[in-house]
């Protein structure tokens, strides 16, 4: 039996399964560098220790997508590099502050299978987990992906889950500790705007574009162990879809999150996210730009320290788009590559 | 109001006014490990814990240029967003070393502002200043840069500080403890030269080139988070001044200091910059290569351990450079981007 | 007498002299995480500390190859800044792990000199060998490259090096602790595949290909501090051998070692590297494949823990090479860039 693989095809798959995945990761200040230089991440809670013990954490957490990536490229060589496109994301929650030194481990149980009507790709559902070194949970997601057809044939009817539209509020905040405002130094953190002064339905210009090039999404692909081929292989993508490398969409993810920094610079965290969708591909030499709607607001029980801000941020490519389309007609003209639906903490 | 920020223009400053910048910054291993690998940094001050602290060092310092470059990018979105050109610095002294896990915030005062006889753009002159966890000043600088007039009016009559042209040597050597000349290993350094073998005149080709490319100086820039527009952004810069990006004018400074390396290995330390001029931009497929002049020589008050070079290093483009222009009308033939007047501190 | 240098010529070689090379290292996670970024390296011992500790290491060690390309950059200023090839590697060996925080200093002694018939270059033979800060040996390695000769002559016979073909097991698993098999997690290292799986003449196919951007190749042998001209200076190299830069050939096994993981999953630890060979250069943009065949095993007296691998992987560029070529006629055709003969650890 060939001891190197090419990954799983759909009839590989089977609902109920459940994947341990391989190479666990150490996550150190070296992958927070990196991060930084490769998105431009600014939020002061991931840049300074000072800043989040001052707040109340016991240590610098890291930026939540760099975990969040770390975690994805884990599930990349069992779920996903026979991938044709991530589908969506769902019910993501961000369970407990990973900081320089924890170790992650990640496994992902096959929840929905279905093959699609030209027999040739099928839909994986997976919730993936990852555990810290006390194995407390410390993420978990759902994601669905169309998969390529094997050689093989799947047996059984279609198992499609169902999926919640978006994390309730009594769900978020378990990653984040008491916030002590007092030390909140909105100075440092780069804009005086909390948790009452964004209103529901506000648009946000995130202003900013930064140009992508091939050499920086490979290296941040890389740094998270997400291997699949259509971010690496110029050559055998040259016969491919696009004709072409694809950003890993977790970068167009981690840049618009970046990017809305100018505007939200006291969404701190990530607690949820509701959903996304790669509404295009990326690739090398476009320029990214986002903006954010305020979806709504949430108080979390028993907390005065914090509130969550829905946030819909979207990324698209050589436009601004200061006119804030939101019509998915609009969304081919207006360049959109990204929709990202997510809870995010703000002080109060 | 608009919670995102095209920043400051010429108009929105006042002589006076301090302004405490975003995004304090613990600096890590991480950042050393990137510096080294965006500049090829050799010193072996900032490379080897053993070698540092054998010398006197409590610990390995980082590199200064990258304290520098992470300081003078807290100031951007406050200061230069909106600049055309940072047209010079002054007063530059380090005062403290900052090693991996010092954590760093910065402030400016404006010192400085005067209207140029267009009216579309200014002169803004600041002073920052970077404290460390201990609130200890580790790096002050003036500099002075050309800012976008926006649509409002200013007020007043021009005020041009009066800056020193050097850092008097009596000034020097704040930030190095005393230096165990008997663990200075020259093998280690890199060279057998020290004080005394360096004669003022001297003229020193650093031989080497290096080519600049987009990802490289894009992934330096934002791990300072030097954010403005003209180093990132391919799709606005194409209209712009010169069509496309603009190599970050520090990363200039790193790789002629990295270069110079070879030449100048015991020069451990840079205690002070008179003064810097970008004489032209560097975009990305140029080679960088540089030349130092040693200005001058300074013995340090009370300090048989450490003498100081007052060094002027030029960085060219796609030229070597083994004539030593100095004139200033030979600096387009030359292809000169960058001269850099700056004391270092080598050993006796 | 110019305080910079163009490095030595072939002339300027004895056999016999020993040469302390400079700028030591203290390797950090910083270098870990950059490494991991820039190859693409998932070995779990390399990337989970819990991983590590489990199965016998005190402290997770840096991948062996990063340690190999650190000690080799210190060997270039003095050894390689005028060679025109690295002809060959023999004698390579691992004696101590190295992790985050240790400091490593090389010396090489030249064993051998040979000057061509054209007289124009000639091969120097170095034995390097690095120490870490506790001044105890990690890495032997025998080297020998092309040197252009300068100005100067040289008198003295040729001397030629006998080398060892191979390295013995009985020298095999000095660097490797006592190795815990109940604490391997086969599904956390990526494969249930252990010494017995593996037969001599098994020929793996890696499967993945991975495009190299210029970038890349010089951010990472920037890290190693390896300066060679050939690697960074477009400008000199258009007119050089080639027409442009060569990646370093450590990129290319660094490389071909990342994809090897496909296979070779518990392959945990190259103990030795009996010989390497780069076949042709690595120009950025072509894609790299690679194969491995599994030419030798050998069980460690006195160790029921481990076994060693003699494994021959082969890079190529632009074709991934499934038919296994192993004759030198062939290599051209099939695109073969690297052949890296060399012992690997792993459990039984």
């Amino acid at each position: 039996m060939s001891k190197s693989t090419e990954g799983n095809y759909f009839e590989d798959f089977a609902v109920g399964q459940t994947i341990r995945h391989a190479t666990p990761r150490t996550l150190t200040s070296g992958d927070g560098a990196l991060y930084t230089a490769l998105t431009g991440n600014r939020f002061a809670i991931n840049q300074s220790e000072i800043f989040a013990r001052g707040v109340g954490y016991k240590q610098m957490p890291l930026d939540d997508l760099l975990v969040f990536h770390m975690v994805f490229g884990m599930t990349v060589a069992d779920i996903s590099l026979n991938a044709i496109a991530n589908l969506g994301y769902a019910e993501c929650r961000f369970l407990v502050p990973v900081a320089a030194g924890d170790t992650l481990r990640a496994e992902s149980e096959v929840i929905g299978l279905k093959e699609h009507s030209t027999r040739q790709t099928g839909t994986v559902y997976v919730r993936s987990r990852a555990f810290n070194q006390h194995d407390a949970p410390v993420l978990h997601y759902v994601r669905w992906v169309m998969v390529r057809r094997g050689g093989g044939e799947r047996r059984g009817p279609a198992i499609v889950p169902s999926l919640a539209e978006l994390v309730a509020p009594a769900d978020l905040g378990y990653s984040c500790p008491r916030i002590d405002r007092k030390g909140w130094d909105f100075a440092a953190s780069g804009s005086p705007y909390r948790f009452d002064d964004y209103r529901i339905d506000e648009k946000i210009d995130h202003v900013d574009g930064v140009t992508v090039e091939e050499a920086e999404h490979m290296t941040a692909t890389r740094l998270y162990h997400n291997m699949a081929r259509v971010h690496y292989n110029a050559l055998e993508e040259k016969s491919g879809r696009f004709g072409r490398r694809i950003v890993y969409g977790g970068h167009v993810m981690s840049l618009a999150r970046a990017l809305s920094f100018n505007g939200l610079q006291n969404c701190f965290h990530i607690s949820a996210i509701n959903g996304g969708r790669h509404v295009a591909p990326l690739f090398a030499g476009h320029t990214v730009y986002a903006w954010s709607l305020i979806k709504d607001k949430a108080r979390l029980s028993g907390r005065d320290d914090i509130g969550a801000l829905r946030i819909l941020t979207r990324a698209m490519k050589d436009q601004r788009g200061g006119d804030f389309p939101t019509e998915a007609a609009e969304e081919e003209k207006a360049g959109v590559v990204l929709e990202l639906d997510y809870w995010a903490l703000i002080p109060i």
